[in-house]
């Protein structure tokens, strides 16, 4: 079946594997007429690729995404977009141990299971480098979103128990510090602990969060396309994520009706504070997130993904081996000991391919608005 | 767009509303050959039907399904499985006063919004009543998967601050109380707040969670169908559900690797204690929850879904009228002061569907395996 | 797999046996505001109903539609719309003896292959009856483009070797004779043919031609979801269809570049001869039958299917048991000895359903269009 | 929307301009196992590749594929199969005569109704060279197919008037001549007519006819998935096709129910004469082309495609600008004169991948085969 293809009116379908000879996506339904280069995609690509920091492995490809159909004069036509990232560095003599041995935490075993045998140089299809195609195309995605007036912005929330401080929130800081976390502070004790966990050959979780602004009221579908379904199939489909939330997430669970419902008012203010022409309707919280029945309500998407620890470690562990017989791995080579700064903008990416995909379904909902686009 | 279809193999959609004339599901792909009646899709029905007790609504309905096609002679014939409940107990008097007022937490305003007008009598689609078509479609899936050696089981883990106790487990316990908690002295903790609750007009939260017991390693498909994403999916789509957890969830992101990793170990026993002809590679913990790289690995599937407290409280609340000026609005009428109890069938039906498309999709995954299919 | 399901943004999924409960169908994602009631989709299934003249079948079935769910007030919520038909003249015991004999012709034979068994009761799910699920959803669907200028109109273009002379084409002759021929003379000559195959127990085949006006430019998708390939599809999966054609058809691939092409002009009236505000590009013929590379070129649609007689013959034929064994079978009971008159409605119904659901999904094409729906 | 997509199971998403950098295609959902190299898929590039006759374009292309995913020690691992040509031969100056000016018959004009805009260069999308990507998913359907004991082989019918002779049918004959026809005489005399055609400085159209043998009965899926109805839209995708026929087509149309009709009967002897250890149901005759109800019915396979002349003809047609003002255009540059032959190996590619997704699909129709493929 085919697991690598994403999105209804925006698919995308994402190829390669980490030692092969590339990695890619192609974008199918982007309207025509957007501005898009290599540079918008490479600056997206450029914040998951490896080699930024002593938190992030060594490799040093260089990443750089080729477009290879769709645009035409700068602008989208409406075609397919092919981009692909040609892999160079691929040293796969390091992983000739974990040919026959399963590691624990990854995707061996049952690829096993799954399909009789494995590309095992580097976790094959199921390594994180999967996650270009999906970076290239949420480039695509966010590129879109932003000419029609709506951000994605994700950032560390937290590094294993250490979480940042919404007091001293700074957005600036997230384009300061190795974990895009919005606090210095925080940051700053998120690297002793990594280098405590890296001197122990451990590693560490962390989680992502993500907002979307901008976004009008309206989109996402009743019962099994709600946005909010959507946005937790987008980030569970991310490699290492185990949970995800909306607004108050699990917290949600423990607090009562009066607490956690939003109340609606009238405002004459725009979010920047700037009169309207109309009053509208906000809501004075935003506990539920941005949604309700599975709606956007026009305020904030805030949603948030958990990332368990980075799975190889050097430290021995208990496994078997596909030939039969217990024994022990030590997972060597390069290795980020935490997942979570790279993963940003992989969270960025399937947060904008899912919005804008059920933004554009959102246009067939109202007769009166589809005979004013046909001019009926 | 279409938003209340489901599946890919195994395809449902369901239609009505809280009060219109029914509510019901076709199921499309169901394998031929199944043993059904409308008495194993009742049996679910009544476990999420209403006035089971005081604290779910008086409402009297029976809910009683009929099965119009797609099975013949007791057993289903490969064709659209059509089944429906209809309404009786309608009132729809109780509802006048939220015509015009949008009430906090539910999805009036996003309706409104989306579709320029809505059917306002008792939350129209947006009510809870919808989760027939999918209890419905879920007894379906959960019959086929028990076939295959399958089951799948929730119950609630917590109700507000109240949660089980894993040391005193006790899974027959879950049909003795109101709950459906595995843990007698939890659930009578659970009653006294909710009585506590009411009285302040007032609602509660709580987490539901599912076990998936007996599924074959395989079953998933990399990169964004993944079962995990799939489930997630699944379970926010469930009204009131705010955050998903599969294996250890939020927790992991605390963890260390060393911690979170499930050493792999050979075992000669099956999970009942059996000897086996074969040895076989199994997990020795699991942290996972049942999956790695998204690719179930054959022990259980562990899954939680966190509600919010129940939105339609009796206290005052601030919000607008849809012909301007801000209000208050006291909700009347019957409301369950907790969605729980009735949701934990509701998980276990989304849960089934889910995981049985995904079963039959992961059929054609091994050449060797197609081969022997078609006997060539 | 789920075959009883078509549309991407205008979704059905039909259900229901010949001999069963009913027939019925959900469409889901209709456009909010779309004025319906029983009464619009009643015409449409009255035009495919038995029993309306010597060769249609006497089977005396009201065919009343009920609509359950997705209007309020008058107009479609937005919500799933489902519809049924309860079947009432069930004389299953006209059917015992094809219990077990294959019909040429039909699909028993080849759904005992695919499912192990199957409802042998009129055909079950591939009787003909199955088609009142698609016309209430196509009666939806013509409703639905109607409001955006756009019409879908068929008739029966010939009978056997019996075709329509074009130059006698008569619009309203097509709802005075049985056949819905547009030439009263052809219709005459079709009359007689058709009583001579009756008397030998013998059936006819015809072709049905379909028209869709008004229409935009711009609607298909390039490469597989073109407008004519998606046409192709919804006329060859009603039963008994054996061809399509769009435009010239099978003689444009007889006829030269130079005759086949269509030239452009410029034109200052609109099809009715009114004076246009500013020129506007027409064809100046219509060899393509109203697309160019798959996507409408503003010109009408027209499209044919071939009809194959009717298999259900009551002279005797070869064939087998399921049993084992080679038999002869004469068909008894209630036969149309032409399919064609009341399929007529059926490729109204797919031509619309098809044409809507491209034609919402046409209004993502363009980020110009998308920025002036959203505002921005 | 996603119109370059294709395929339930076995998916594939092309992309590519004439005359951009190049041209592809990403094949997800292929089982693992197969034994696959660029070889095989070059086999079938070469058949649709420019260059091969005086009747076919001079364009010097290599049209060499490379395999970038999905591969990996020379078989399939169940990853996407990314494959691509790069583009090498480009002379866009040819094409400057027609950045403005709609050429009659090409999709030039309802692209830039559609998108806006175009990439002119070649047709940029809707060139034939988008079948490329075709073909080489094709090749990959067909080797799969191969190995389930299937065959998928097309071979052109007639060409303008002149159609083959099934009585002097030699399928060896198909890869001597250079129309791939199984007569050659009819051959001989399309040259000639073809020479002829080109002298006038006009064009050809003609018929594909495909069959697929060793199909097991029980494939395509009731109603709206049926086999026939897959093949219908799958042959009217690929640009220039204009009408698509099964078993008999619009002549079944013509005949009466007795002779269209396929009776049944017993055989002790499998296609190839040797005994059987069982007596099997075979039809008598084929009308129907090789499905009953939409299910294969074990027998051959049989559709056929009619292609429109070429619409780049030298003689002067008349258009209009895009900026406004009727004009005349002759078509300059390499054009085949018939896309026939070129298009043999495309129709082909498109049954192939339709055929294998309704296979891989219709294994879950009976419960008894998934508990037996599931060992329960």
């Amino acid at each position: 079946m085919a697991g690598s293809t994403y999105g209804t009116l925006l698919k995308v379908m994402t190829w390669g594997e980490s030692h092969g000879k590339g990695i890619g996506v192609v974008v199918d339904g982007c309207p025509a007429g957007l501005p898009l280069s290599e540079s918008h995609v490479q600056e997206y690509l450029d914040r998951r690729k490896p080699g930024q920091s002593k938190f992030t492995t060594a490799r040093s490809e260089g990443d750089r995404v080729e477009i290879l159909s769709g645009v035409f004069e700068g602008k989208t036509t409406g075609a397919p977009i092919a981009m692909e990232v040609r892999n160079m560095d691929q040293r796969s003599h390091d992983y000739g141990n974990i040919m026959d041995v399963y590691r624990p935490g990854h995707a061996d075993y049952t690829f096993d299971e799954k399909y009789g045998f494995r590309d095992y140089r580097g976790g094959g299809r199921s390594s994180g480098r999967e996650t270009i195609g999906r970076v290239a195309a949420g480039a695509v995605a966010c590129r879109l979103l932003k000419t029609l007036g709506i951000s994605v912005g994700a950032y560390t929330r937290s590094v294993g128990e250490i979480e940042i401080d919404y007091a001293s929130f700074d957005p600036d800081e997230i384009w300061r510090n190795r974990f895009y976390m919005p606090d210095a502070e925080a940051a700053a004790r998120a690297e002793a602990c990594l280098e405590k966990r890296m001197a122990e050959k451990d590693s560490c979780g962390g989680v992502v969060e993500c907002v979307i602004r901008g976004l009008p009221a309206g989109v996402g579908e009743p019962v099994f396309e709600k946005l909010d379904a959507g946005l937790a199939k987008a980030m569970v489909s991310i490699g290492a994520v185990k949970g995800f939330e909306i607004g108050d997430g699990f917290a949600a669970a423990r607090a009562r009706g009066s607490e956690n419902n939003d109340g609606f008012a009238l405002t004459a203010r725009d979010q920047e504070g700037n009169p309207l022409l109309k009053e509208k309707i906000v809501k004075k919280t935003n506990h539920s997130g941005g949604t309700l029945g599975g709606i956007s309500d026009g305020s904030d998407l805030v949603l948030r993904a958990a990332f368990k620890p980075t799975p190889s470690i050097a430290s021995p562990q208990s496994t078997v081996s596909r030939k039969g017989g217990e024994t022990e791995i030590c997972i060597k080579g390069r290795h980020d000991p935490i997942i979570v700064p790279r993963a940003v903008v992989v969270v960025e990416a399937m947060a904008a391919l899912t919005v804008a995909d059920l933004l554009l379904l959102s246009m067939s909902s109202r007769l009166d608005r589809i005979q004013s686009f046909f001019g009926r």
